[in-house]
C-alpha cells in the first residue's frame, strides 16, 4: 500500500501543474490508485449495487416515513425516478437493486432487479434479536456473491448504497457498539425525523445498545446480528467480496460505514478497499470514518441514503483518473521551473 | 430572484427524498435556477473560456515560476494536455482559449483559440500603471463581446478560469483595494512560491495597495487599471456580458473572483449570474467570495488556476439539473408521509 501511495504522489508531480496544487483531488487520485492497487487506475465499467431490506423496529416509532415506504422506493429506483437512478443515469452507471428482505414480495421482471430476500423484514430489535446469526451470514453471503458476479462483468468501480425505512437506528446502534462510543452521541434525524420521533429513537437506541454490548461478552457476531439489518450484513459481504477482487468501492453514508465497521471486523484490511464519498449530518457517520481513518471527500449535509452521496462523488473520481491518465508532464511539454 | 428562489425549492421539495436530504446539491440546483432565471436550468451547450496575459510584475520576483510558463501552458492547453484540457473533455464540455495579452505572440491555428493581444503583457506595476484605462477598457470589450459570441451559439452555462504566471499578485491587489482590507490578508503562495518568494510579494502587495488607495480617491478606474491584469480585465467583462445574457457562469478561484470584484462595480448585478466553484487555499479568495455574497460548494485546497476548479464542479452541476428535470414527485410515485 505504501509504495502505491508514494508512487501515485510521484506521478502526480510529473504532471503540468505545480505539486499538490490540484489538492483534494489529488488526494482522490492517491485513493484510487491505493483501492485498486495500481498507477492506472480505471472508473469504468462501474456499477452501482443497492441493497434494500425492511426494519421490525419501525414498529417503535424511529422513522418519519412508514415502513412501506421501502417498496414504494423500491419500486421508484427500478423505474428510473429516484435521487440514485437519476445520477447514475446522469453518471453513466449501471444501478443494481438487490432486495434482500422487504416485507412484502416485489415481482422480479427487469434484469437489474435481483429477489433474494432472506426474511420479510428483519425482527424488531427491542423485543428480539433482529437477525439470527444464520440470517446475517446468508445476507452477507449475498452480497460477497453479489460484488463476485459483477466483477466477473469485469467492474472496475462499485458505488454502494441502500434502502430500508428505519435503519438510521440500526446504523447508530452498530457504530456505538463496533466503535465502543456512548449512544448518545450517534443518534440523528436520519431521512427528517422530527423531535418526538428523535426522542423515541434515542431511547431505542440507548437501551438496545446496553443490550448489544452485554450480549457482546458472550457472543460478539450474534450481537450485532441481533442489531443488524438485512441490507447492512448484506453490504458489508459486498465490501469483503469487493476487496477480494481489487475493485474499489464508493461509500455511501452512515449505513453502509455501519457496514464497512463490520466488514472490517469480519476480514481485516477491507477498509482499504474503500473511498469515502462524503460526511453526512447523521452523527454516527463521522465516528465511523474516523474509526476506518478515512476521511471524506465532500461535506454537503447529504442524509438521502440510496447511494447518492456516493453516486454524487462518481465524477469526481473520474476526474481523478482521467489526471492520472491524460494529463502531459513537465517533460513531455518542455517545462521547467524558474 | 426571490420568487424564483422559492420556486425552486418548492419544486425540490416535491421529488421524492426528504425536504433537504440532498443538502449542498439542492443549494447548488436553487443557484442554477437563479443564475439562469428559470425552474426548468439546462447544463448544455456548455463552454469553458479561459482567458491568458501576462503580468510585468513577474520582474520583482513575485512567482515561483518564469514569465515563459505562460506560453508553455497556452501551447500545453491548446495540445489537450493541461489540466483544464483534460477536465474539460471528461466532462463533455468545448474549451475556448482567449489569448488577450500574453507577452510573446502565438500562432493561431485551431479554431477554439483566439488571438486578441491588447498588449504584449502588462507593465511592471511597482513601476508604472500595469494597464491604461483605455487598454483595461479594450481587454473588458473582448471579454464581454466573447460572452456574447458563445451566447449566440446557444451556451447555457458558462466555465471561467485564468492563465498568466504573476497573477495571483494582481488579483491579490485589486481584492484588497475594492473590498478595502489589510494587504497582510490577502497576499498567499500562488502557483506555489516559496518563503523568499512570499517576502518580496508581500512588500510589492502592500506598497501596491497603498499607492492604489491613494490613487483610487482621484480616478478610481485608473486606478484599478493601474493593478490588473489583460485576462482579469476581460474575465470581468465576460460575466457582464453573460449576466445580460443570463448564461450562468461557473467562477473558478482567486482570480476569477477579484474580476468578479471588479464586475460586480462596473455592472452592479452581476453577482447574481455566477455560481461559486470552490474556496482555494488563496486567502483573497475567501474574501472576494464573501464579499459578493457567493458560498462555494468545494472546499479542495485547489489553487491550480486554469478554470480547473470550476470544472471540478461542472457534472455536479449536471447532476443538479437532473435531480430537477427527472425526479419522480411524491404525487408521480404514489409516496404520502406517516
Amino acid at each position: 500500500m505504501k509504495s502505491i501511495t508514494q508512487e501515485a504522489r510521484r506521478k502526480l508531480d510529473s504532471l503540468t501543474k505545480p505539486p499538490g496544487s490540484l489538492g483534494r483531488l489529488e488526494d482522490l487520485a492517491v485513493r484510487l490508485c491505493e483501492v485498486q492497487g495500481t498507477l492506472s487506475p480505471r472508473t469504468k465499467p462501474r456499477r452501482c449495487v443497492l441493497f434494500a431490506a425492511d426494519h421490525g423496529v419501525v414498529a417503535e416509532g424511529v422513522s418519519a416515513w412508514p415502513a412501506e415506504v421501502t417498496r414504494l422506493m423500491i419500486d421508484n429506483i427500478r423505474g428510473g425516478g429516484a435521487a440514485s437512478s437519476v445520477l447514475a443515469r446522469a453518471h453513466d452507471c449501471a444501478l443494481d437493486l438487490v432486495d434482500v428482505g422487504s416485507l412484502h414480495p416485489v415481482p422480479e421482471g427487469d434484469t437489474n432487479f435481483f429477489v433474494q430476500r432472506v426474511r420479510a423484514g428483519s425482527r424488531n430489535l427491542v423485543r428480539e434479536p433482529a437477525l439470527t446469526v444464520s440470517e446475517f451470514d446468508a445476507a452477507f453471503e449475498i452480497g460477497r456473491a453479489h460484488a463476485e458476479r459483477i466483477a466477473q462483468l469485469g467492474t472496475r468501480l462499485a458505488v454502494t448504497g441502500e434502502m430500508g425505512i428505519g435503519n438510521t437506528t440500526s446504523a447508530a446502534i452498530l457504530t456505538a457498539v463496533l466503535v465502543d462510543v456512548p449512544p448518545e452521541g450517534v443518534v440523528g434525524r436520519g431521512a427528517g425525523a422530527d423531535d418526538a420521533v428523535l426522542a423515541r429513537k434515542r431511547l431505542v437506541v440507548e437501551n438496545a445498545v446496553d443490550a448489544a454490548r452485554l450480549h457482546s461478552k458472550q457472543d460478539r457476531r450474534a450481537a450485532i446480528a441481533s442489531v443488524c439489518g438485512f441490507e447492512i450484513a448484506a453490504m458489508a459481504g459486498f465490501f469483503v467480496g469487493a476487496r477480494s477482487r481489487s475493485m474499489g468501492v464508493i461509500l455511501d453514508g452512515s449505513i453502509a460505514t455501519a457496514a464497512a465497521l463490520i466488514a472490517e471486523e469480519v476480514a481485516p484490511g477491507t477498509k482499504h478497499g474503500l473511498i469515502a464519498a462524503h460526511r453526512s449530518v447523521e452523527p454516527s457517520h463521522a465516528i465511523a470514518l474516523s474509526t476506518l481513518g478515512l476521511e471524506p471527500f465532500l461535506d454537503w449535509n447529504l442524509r438521502l441514503g440510496e447511494g447518492s452521496g456516493a453516486l454524487l462523488l462518481l465524477p469526481l473520481v473520474d476526474a481523478a483518473a482521467v489526471i492520472l491518465s491524460d494529463m502531459a508532464t513537465f517533460e513531455s511539454a518542455g517545462i521547467t521551473r524558474g
